[in-house]
């Protein structure tokens, strides 16, 4: 092999891409919105700064390469700032996911080895409950806006002020780990996997093509997904380096809020899960005019396959583009992207409608294919249904300490996502199903997700999650739990014909629940295993 | 160190980069007009099956990994298709500018041991010249369109007929060669630059950025740059990448032709150095209203500084967006782009232009320094002239099999650019003169770029350069070269009084030259050595 003469000692790490926020964008702005509705506005300037006294902190109270330093926090510009100095030092951020039970997040804090974690005030009544089952705990950085820490504390602000604003840099390889997330283990223990400077420095400039997020220096980004949530989809990592501005609504997840801050701070870019979405868009729905969505050139929605109707309501009823984007933890996150080509920009609104509801087709350096149950790779002909498989240099390889797990990963390098999907000829993937939640009736697949779609697109019809029931005969059969809207009503007799015209009898719920909510994840999404819990067996 | 869980085994390579164009895209058009102005159009889907032949075909021929295939051709498909094919074998492609002489294409195809020619059919004759000198030439592939061809040569399209259309890849470590190019030795002799797989991957990710040239699926881009031209400044790879379409003007770079092409292929992004540009605008002011160039969003203009007045002419009295970008055949070679903050949105048309009129602030992951004469890395005051140093992940970290040059090379690991620049408060560069072209009058500097831009503004002049003549008093004393527009006359006295409120009087040319043209280089800037030595010693 004879190679290349370029620089390839130079590494990619996180370093580079926030060091360049302050260096180049000292003046774009970053705003948090606190529960109070105050607000706290400084910029990348100041924000550099900040990151430096925090790393020379960490090192002070003894933060080496590799540790890892958790945090606990709401979506705020302090926590922005351990995104940076977390790893500049060397050690591994692992955002814990706070909407957790206790004991997972004794298990993950545990399993993951945390030494330190920053906690927000808000949240230490959270920590005080797994906080003794950290073997490795030595040290917790409250944030507090002049709250009284605990003894024993130490006050993130105070930390900071002792500190010096320039930071001597440490050499860094690139695969060393930066950030570290944990599943948030619907089934099974959570699994951990830890992002590399490479891979997260990869992911970034993917992310901010063109024809991905597109982020750069004008946008100013609303992050609705949680910092917590696969390390808010790199948006973070995204917005430094290309200087954008982030405004971070801290935990108020309201509609109006977050339409009122969408308004006031001139949002560009906002990403976060359906079920949000959803409730934005019944907002904007029942005050029409109200809030002035102009700047707005994308809202990106992942976590879980935003219905048609939901992209279809914001475009055509408030101007509102959804790109609609698949990953998961264990990819960094973004793996597809649903861009519609170039070759289908005439045709009609509902072909392309059609595109827009899939995952989308990979981003560049990820590798999709699906296979059946014994692994044969599937024809991408918009059909045959198997399980994704990714590869790609921020897919993740193994899981941290956790060979149990080993089976997701195949000999040949590729990542089982256990999601269940077709491709099409042009390479757009389109999920039918999480793999534990798809429904076998008779030994036929049906795709809970459409089912919901077509539920969703109901005008009385807020939200629908679609479900296995046990059934006697039929092993399972499909049943559907429907919020309606305001102080609608409607019969199981109405949903069925509205329905039948659009699927195979046989795919036709068994029965329909009208509830007043659905449970949701700690990340916002359906939680189906809570509804086949409780309902799973009215069937038999 | 712990490292990350994530595939970094997973390489980057050029592979990845162009099978997506045919996976993803494989309904968009390559475009190639030839001399007599007939159109060759396919799509990528025909591109990746003659990509895979032409692979199939060098592996016949015996080439293997790490040899070195040079392309002696215009910009047309089948260069795109070489630019694909031989990295995919694991051969570094070797772009010989053509327009050298033949004792540099000698030494440079010799040095670089080149071991297969891809040539033009019209080209042959030039390689005639020196193919004899180089050691290891072992086979040469002519390209040609029913000409005959000569005995004992390969032809292209017979080679690929012979092939399967599917290519089984080999296995390819991201460091490997994957590309060549020799700067063009407008000082010593020729210096060669391998470029890796990963280089080019990350140099391809980066000028996708949004904020960088922002190519994307929707783009149709002219490629006027050469694709000898450090690689057509990495535009090949950005469009493989990304499902752009490339349109190719073979080797008729006449204003005319190309803006008829512009319109005809509603190109949206086009790419050239300044010489070429100043020629096109020349063409539009003289023709208003011929050519509608709406589709265009932005033309990128690199390889030497752009005057001001013409990116203001462009903008002002076309609606013509251009981006000026610095860099160099060491660099991939995007070091930096001229994008305007944010925050100077509302600064005024000419204090945007003076921004615009820089060579602009690094891409991320590329560093920038200025250094005086004794390495002491300067402030970035907007003022200071010292050389510019660069460093990153696809610059030059060494020469290919060039000890001599070992100087080039910073201990600290930065490369020296041989550019005299100043870099201001918000990290924009600006170049003031390659060192050889430095004006030293008396002991002081004068910026020759500057002057041109001053010159180049006026609106009898064409084109004008701006060099040293040796002087028995102050060293050098500047000499203005130019070229005046139609049949314009103007006179030393009147030039002199246009200058005189611009500069300091002691940087006011001590002479004009009125030219009917102006030397140029191979990649068409203007060739200062020429001037010198034909001019140099009019003041002594």
């Amino acid at each position: 092999m004879i190679p290349g003469t370029m620089m390839h000692d130079y590494p990619l790490t996180l370093t580079a891409v926030f060091e360049r926020a302050g260096t180049f964008f000292g003046r774009n702005d970053i705003v948090t919105r606190a529960l109070d509705g105050s607000i706290h506005r400084y910029v990348y300037a100041d924000y550099q700064s900040r990151v430096h006294q925090l790393s020379n902190a960490l090192r002070r109270l003894g933060v080496e390469s590799g540790d890892r330093v958790a945090t606990l926090c709401w979506n705020h510009y302090r926590h922005y700032e351990a995104y940076a100095a977390v790893p500049a030092v060397g050690a591994i951020l692992h955002t814990l996911n706070l909407r957790l039970h206790a004991d997972d997040l004794a298990y993950i804090a545990d399993h993951a080895g945390d030494s330190v974690v920053i906690v927000d005030q808000s949240l230490l009544p959270v920590l005080d409950q797994f906080k003794s089952k950290i073997a490795k705990l030595r040290g917790v950085i409250v944030i507090s806006d002049g709250e009284p820490i605990p003894d024993g504390y130490h006050d993130y602000e105070a930390l900071l002020a002792a500190e010096s604003n320039e930071f001597d840099a440490p050499t860094i390889d690139e695969n060393q780990g930066a950030a570290m997330c944990y599943t948030s283990g619907t089934t099974g223990r959570p699994k951990g996997v830890i992002y590399s400077h490479r891979s997260t420095v990869l992911h970034t400039l993917a992310a901010c093509m063109t024809d991905a997020l597109g982020i750069c220096e004008n946008d100013r980004i609303l992050v609705v997904v949680p910092m917590f949530h696969a390390n808010a989809w790199g948006i973070p990592y995204c917005a430094a380096m290309t200087g954008a501005s982030v405004i971070f609504p801290e935990r108020d997840l309201r509609p109006e809020p977050l339409l009122d801050l969408m308004v006031s701070e001139r949002i560009t870019l906002a990403a976060g899960v359906p079920t949000i979405w959803n409730a934005i868009l019944a907002a904007l729905d029942e005050n029409p005019g109200r809030w002035d969505l102009s700047a707005l050139r994308m809202t990106v929605v992942g976590g879980s396959a935003a219905p048609p109707a939901m992209i279809d309501g914001f475009e055509r009823r408030h101007g509102v583009h959804v790109l609609q984007a698949w990953g998961m933890t264990e990819t960094n996150p973004l793996g597809t992207l649903c861009r519609v080509k170039r070759h289908m920009s005439d045709w009609s609104d509902q072909e392309r409608l059609n595109v827009r509801s899939k995952a989308g087709y990979a981003v560049p350096f990820v590798d999709t294919r699906h296979v059946d149950d014994s692994e044969n790779v599937l024809d991408w002909d918009g059909q045959s249904l198997g399980e994704l498989e990714v590869r790609g240099p921020w897919v993740a390889g193994r899981y941290y300490n956790d060979d149990e797990q080993k089976d997701r990963f195949t000999p040949d390098g590729w990542f089982k996502t256990g999601d269940i999907a077709s491709i099409d000829a042009e390479g757009y993937v389109q999920i039918a199903d999480r793999s534990k939640d798809v429904i076998k009736s008779g030994g036929e697949w049906i795709s809970s997700v459409e089912l919901e779609n077509a539920l969703m697109a109901h005008p009385k019809i807020l939200e629908a999650a679609v479900f296995a029931g046990v059934h006697p005969k039929w092993d399972e059969r499909p049943i559907a739990a429907v919020v309606l809207k305001g102080d609608e009503t409607v019969t199981k007799q109405e949903l069925t014909a509205y329905l039948e015209p659009k699927f195979a009898k046989f795919w036709l719920p068994d029965e329909f629940l009208f509830l007043d909510e659905l449970p949701k994840t700690s990340v916002g999404k359906f939680k189906k295993s809570a509804l086949r819990e409780k309902y799973g067996d009215i069937l038999s």
